[in-house]
């Protein structure tokens, strides 16, 4: 018999005030003062030897062109596939069109874990390398694994902590939730992002960190510093925003949504990398033929702390800095952004919801007037005194090589951004996004990372 | 500049309330006496020519088995497909099997248009054919309409009252979410579940009529009267639900659910329909060499009130008569469901949360012991006290032949339904589920047919 006592709460009201408090303690926590992370980080990438380099595809180890469909997979079957695949969505000029992609199909975890010290959460940050990385070291999530990682099909070392998150009923889960990686450059890849609190004792190795999210909101303010698996991690936080009502209701912004997924008719099919047309395969490069989009290029790795000493893998390198930024305007008193329904070929579920902007400007460089992507203009024109955010920040330096954008919040008016926006795009609040990055499918991972620069108090809009 | 004064809620708090009231309504409601319902039903079935034969496949009208992959098809491309998938689930004696499935990518609107009289709100519902139903005439939404039927494909009538559906604004949205159909049947099949409220007059069409909640579980309480669209839509409405705490909170519930997600590594792969393994097609039938499961068969349908008068069409057609049903226990005073994280192979995205037990006891007749399906037993031998709800009712009429299920909740102890269950099992409140359903791809179609019944108050638990 159990009794009514031992029943929880299904809400637990104290985590906002909680992730409220640790968002207010920046400059110093209990881990190091955040003056002091920059020797810090530098420090660890003193104490390892990272190089990476690019080599022709002939120099993979590994991996190959398959024969007939001409993918590139590694010969363990394992890791991830690039393959090709075909996107048609209803008519209209830009309705179709074929490109490489990346297959991966597990589901790896991206794992935080936090833990009270004087009474405020910190959360276990990790330096770590991926070759993608410009400045190749970033902060990382406490634990960012592959099944592949953790299950030793890389042969090498365990992951540390991985524990705390596979383990059930070890800690005391504050998100945990599947969310979708990027929908332009992977099938359908989504991954676990958990935060576990622990009580335990936590023995700290000498390339981590704890940091509460105050702190995290400073380094967020820099850029390059925290990685993309550690923001779409931080947007799961469920912190809350103090909101006294938005211009529609969440069933009223579900509804809309609800519609969105509707009308578009998204079908996407894998078809083999060999002859995709308008891509060219040289000695070093996939490429596209205008020198749009992004590259295949394999790259040779040294590191001194990752799971195997040295590798080499494909990666996807976008041609140029992308420009991600949520437009700003506050109706009756309360911000509001404006969210974009976006189709992306490799989404699950037809679209989910983006920035405002979410483009690399090469790409369109070419189109004029009425061409133009819708909003780009009043985002990369903003008047300085209206730009509340700005930092560069790279996406996954495990798959993306020097894949950077200017992440921003602008605050705009009714001239460029209307109270009726086109279709396909929505005032939100962004508690409503919050509410909504609880689950799955709803928001892209461009827009988590803005939502993490909130969510840390990295701007108070 | 808007004022905060046009702010709205983001949650409509008054909406359960308003909706515990209209449940609150039996026996009398603005519409009719549900005392007079069966004869208003049974003047509706009199009131049209309604015919359903079956036919053998070169009897069909349109449709024909395409040339290469066997897959029966629609010359107008169009309306749906059933064609072959192969699943495989990791490793373990069912892991892998082909079977014969409906693919139609296209998204169908089930809406039930709801409006206040005298202060309690009632449900516009239509007494409608679809010819899988022994009786054919059940009581449907308000509207229930594939993209073709109100695009036109059919050649056919308008659909009545869909511009209270696709019209924004026109009414207030109660609920709208993407739902999924049948896993086992349908290819990742999801339809619009929509409650729009309005305040207009409304013409009253005389195969239709205005019920409150009440009345709808009175109905529900009768064998094969809700159909199954009306049910799945019912289970989207967002009722209250007295529950003072959950034995798991949301967050953990949603972490529960995550990790189930991802721990199956679901691959399913569409297939020629010809040359099946295990599957014999006949003059007339697809069928299971074994008889188990179901068969592909075809149907002439003569119909006096649908969008086209007489058409021909293939259903699936199950070999027996399934079992649906919650186990039911209290923990600390608050009834809990046991809910099952269940892999079907058409799911979008590899488990959703069916019924403790969902199966058609026939298929698994041939098994014994630890083979035997969990809970299956449990349910079958509940002793009559402790089944708390139980009705026939039929699945989807428009594509499924005979598919009806006993729909049951069952009150079960700590013996046969332990605190702590099996993998794969967790016990969840009513108001957990409730939440979840606002969300697509959580909760299956079957489990939404046994919430349909505890929001409109056919049982009380």
């Amino acid at each position: 018999m159990i009794p009514a006592n031992a029943l929880t709460a299904r809400t637990d009201h104290a985590l906002p005030t909680r992730l409220a408090r640790s968002a207010a303690v920046g400059s110093r926590g209990a881990g190091m003062p955040t003056a002091r992370f920059a020797d810090w980080l530098a420090g660890r990438a003193d104490a390892h030897r990272f190089r990476v380099e690019r080599i022709p595809f002939t120099g993979l180890d590994g991996w190959s062109f398959a024969d007939g469909t001409g993918n590139l997979v590694h010969r363990s079957g394992r890791f991830f596939t690039v393959e090709g695949l075909h996107v048609a969505i209803g008519d209209g000029p830009d309705a179709e069109w074929r490109q490489p992609i990346i297959k991966q199909p597990e589901i790896g975890i991206l794992g935080i874990l936090a833990k009270e010290f004087d009474g405020v959460l910190h959360f276990l940050m990790q330096a770590k390398m991926e070759p993608g990385n410009r400045n190749l070291l970033q902060l990382s999530p406490t634990v960012q694994a592959t099944r592949s990682n953790y299950t030793r099909a890389h042969r090498g070392s365990d992951v540390k902590y991985i524990d705390h998150f596979i383990r059930p009923g070890r800690g005391r889960v504050l998100a945990d939730v599947l969310q979708s990686e990027h929908g332009s450059w992977f099938f359908r890849k989504s991954n676990r992002n958990m935060i576990v609190e622990t009580t335990e004792d936590v023995s700290l190795d000498e390339d981590f960190c704890w940091l509460t999210l105050g702190q995290l909101g400073e380094l967020l303010r820099l850029d390059n510093v925290v990685n993309m698996d550690a923001r779409t991690v931080l947007a799961c936080a469920p912190v809350a925003h103090d909101e006294p009502g938005a211009l529609h209701s969440d069933t009223e912004l579900l509804s809309w949504f609800t519609a969105e997924r509707s009308r578009h008719d998204v079908r996407a099919e894998r078809v083999p990398l060999a002859g995709l047309p308008d891509w060219v395969r040289g000695e070093s490069t996939i490429e596209h033929v205008h020198g749009r989009y992004f590259r295949v290029v394999a790259v040779a790795v040294e590191a001194g702390n990752r799971e195997v000493p040295s590798w080499t893998q494909p990666l996807f390198e976008p041609v140029d800095l992308g420009v991600t930024a949520f437009a700003v305007r506050s109706f009756g008193g309360v911000p509001h952004l404006l969210a974009h329904a976006r189709v992306e070929g490799g989404f699950l579920d037809t679209v989910e919801l983006g920035p405002t902007v979410q483009y690399t400007p090469r790409n369109h460089a070419h189109l004029t007037g009425a061409a133009r992507p819708p909003f780009l203009d009043a985002v990369l024109g903003a008047a300085p005194e209206r730009i509340r955010y700005e930092a560069v920040h790279s996406e996954e330096g495990g798959r993306f090589l020097n894949a950077e954008s200017r992440c921003l919040f602008v605050e705009t008016d009714a001239a460029t951004t209307p109270d009726e926006p086109p279709p396909g795009y929505r005032w939100v609040t962004p508690g409503q996004l919050n509410s909504l990055v609880r689950h799955g499918h709803y928001v892209n991972v461009q827009a988590r990372t803005l939502l993490a620069v909130l969510a840390a108090g990295a701007v108070r809009l």
